[in-house]
């Protein structure tokens, strides 16, 4: 795999990553427009020169850097990172499907516009992808169409479920009949997950342990759901390696053979359909990426980082690589298989 | 691998598998001793010859098979399947946590009471895992005594979750205690799991996707609570594999790097902590079983099945020895691992 270093050095990846997760924060936000702001609408608090709180209904939500909102802190590190380019999406709380559908609205679209001046900033390193205000699927679909044609964004940002109502759920059809048409890939991020009274311990266990539960449930339900089969064009991926759905496809296969209402319902196997879905490789371990390639294809899955909070993969590329596959699927992991997913085989990359 | 088989024959695997997950129902439940029967106490209506309904609030919960309470036509099955011996537990739904104290010891006791005229039937081939009203932990530990004492059960089976407290909750301190005290082995088992609203298709989803949902996170509860560092000389299992532990550990490992609440909080690193743990191979995969032996360590893992029941594994000494593990690991996983955890590495098996 010499190709995947620069000349002067086998310690420094060269920049070939192309990393589908991560996330913006702008630098302020805008004030309610309207009465008395809602509950649920972020503002900005100072922290460092470096920092700065999310503030939401007067809790300090997250202290956050400022490479989440300046460009040019954020190119420099992608070097480290071994990365060429960076997909960005919002903070998965930002989403806001809890606030009414025009206030909503009125903050995904002020997101949206960061997204595209951070692209725009960016010398063709940073790709979009936008938020929708899924509590509403006719602004949803306004909005998609919007980002897409306006913004010039790639792709869209879901939560793993919409107020509870799981990212599977035939209810949400009209928004993925709408990314189908408009060739818009869809990343389902963790949100406001299940499984908070099922843990012992301090808050950021929410993100370690309830996160991927979450997610591997979102993903379930896709399969058990037939999404694919509705819309066999659609492209549509899971943060955290899928979260625990590596561990719940095995026994969802088995189960088919098992139960008549199961076979009824879920039109094809598991196995093969998971083989359509994309996952990023966001697992923190070898092995475990090892065993996910097994599992899901070596065509399906891409780099995620998290970037740039604290709990983000440092080193991306080095930990495919340390995984020991072959050129063809490290080459798939690292980039070729994010710029399928993301439908920009054809950008000019540096 | 030789000595797997008996002489007759290279497909029909000897007899030398220990099963610790296995279920009981009894073959009649009592009538309930008091004024208006309450809610979630069962009964048993006919089916058909073989066959009968466990009703519960005049639903049908379940239509078991006879093999359910009947020992003679379960050891029929013994050579089949490969087992020498089974650990036998209730259904999880008749621990019966949501009833009120008093009732709930009632119907534990005639489920523990059941489970030893089984294990005294079975000329040694079956072993019992009594219930405990863990609703009421004096109570619990009261009845812990007795399946040990007077009954001669060799462990005890828990929920994951105790009517909502997940089993690493540090109030169920008191309960494993007792267990460490009287040498009485854990085995958990999902029950009323979490993540019942994401799931899309029919009702079988709850054992096929929330059941190893709720047992992963009681698992990861159990790190998180430190609960081994308390007890250490506590045996607990965990039921389906652990449930998605395997896809939470990683991440939780590298959280302990990242959240200092987390540091502070959790006494030792994730990776080792659960090397102490014990884990079924029920995952009906063996790419995911070697996964699972390369996460938990060849010394964790044992035979479960789920039998009698229709999603159960009928040949999990096949299944371990497909994984192409050595010839010591394969012992490991199907019989000896299973004998230290249940307490039986002395018992004249034959």
């Amino acid at each position: 795999m010499q190709q995947m270093y620069c000349g002067q050095s086998t310690v420094m990846p060269c920049c070939c990553g192309v990393d589908v997760h991560a996330h913006v924060i702008p630098g302020e936000f805008p004030k309610y427009l309207g009465g008395a702001t809602p509950s649920g609408w972020p503002s900005m608090a100072p922290a460092d020169a470096c920092h700065r709180h999310v503030m939401i209904d007067g809790k300090n939500y997250r202290t956050v850097s400022d490479k989440c909102w300046t460009p040019s802190h954020r190119l420099a590190d992608f070097q480290e990172m071994g990365l060429q380019l960076q997909a960005i999406s919002p903070m998965p709380e930002l989403l806001s499907y809890w606030l009414s559908p025009a206030d909503g609205s009125q903050l995904v679209r002020f997101l949206n516009e960061q997204i595209a001046s951070m692209v725009n900033e960016s010398g063709g390193k940073i790709v979009g992808l936008g938020a929708v205000p899924l509590q509403d699927l006719t602004l949803a679909i306004k909005e998609l169409h919007y980002i897409k044609h306006t913004l010039g964004l790639c792709g869209v940002e879901v939560g793993s479920n919409i107020n509870g109502v799981v990212i599977g759920d035939p209810k949400l059809d009209p928004f993925f009949e709408a990314c189908v048409a408009l060739d818009m890939p869809v990343f389902v991020h963790a949100l406001r997950p299940v499984g908070m009274d099922r843990l012992v311990g301090p808050a950021p266990l929410q993100q370690v342990l309830a996160y991927p539960t979450d997610v591997g449930l979102a993903a379930a339900s896709v399969l058990t759901g037939n999404l694919m089969h509705r819309y066999p064009k659609l492209r549509i991926a899971f943060s955290h390696g899928g979260g625990t759905l590596a561990m719940l496809l095995p026994r969802l296969q088995q189960a088919m053979s098992v139960f008549p209402a199961l076979r009824e319902s879920v039109h094809s196997s598991p196995f093969e359909q998971v083989r359509a879905l994309y996952f990023d490789t966001l697992v923190f371990d070898t092995q475990t990426l090892r065993h996910l390639v097994h599992t899901f294809g070596s065509s399906q899955l891409m780099i995620g980082t998290d970037y740039p909070f604290n709990f983000h993969d440092k080193h991306p590329v080095e930990r495919i690589k340390e995984a020991g596959f072959d050129a063809q699927v490290t080459e798939q992991l690292t980039s070729t298989n994010a710029k399928r997913f993301l439908g920009i085989e054809n950008m000019n990359l540096e």
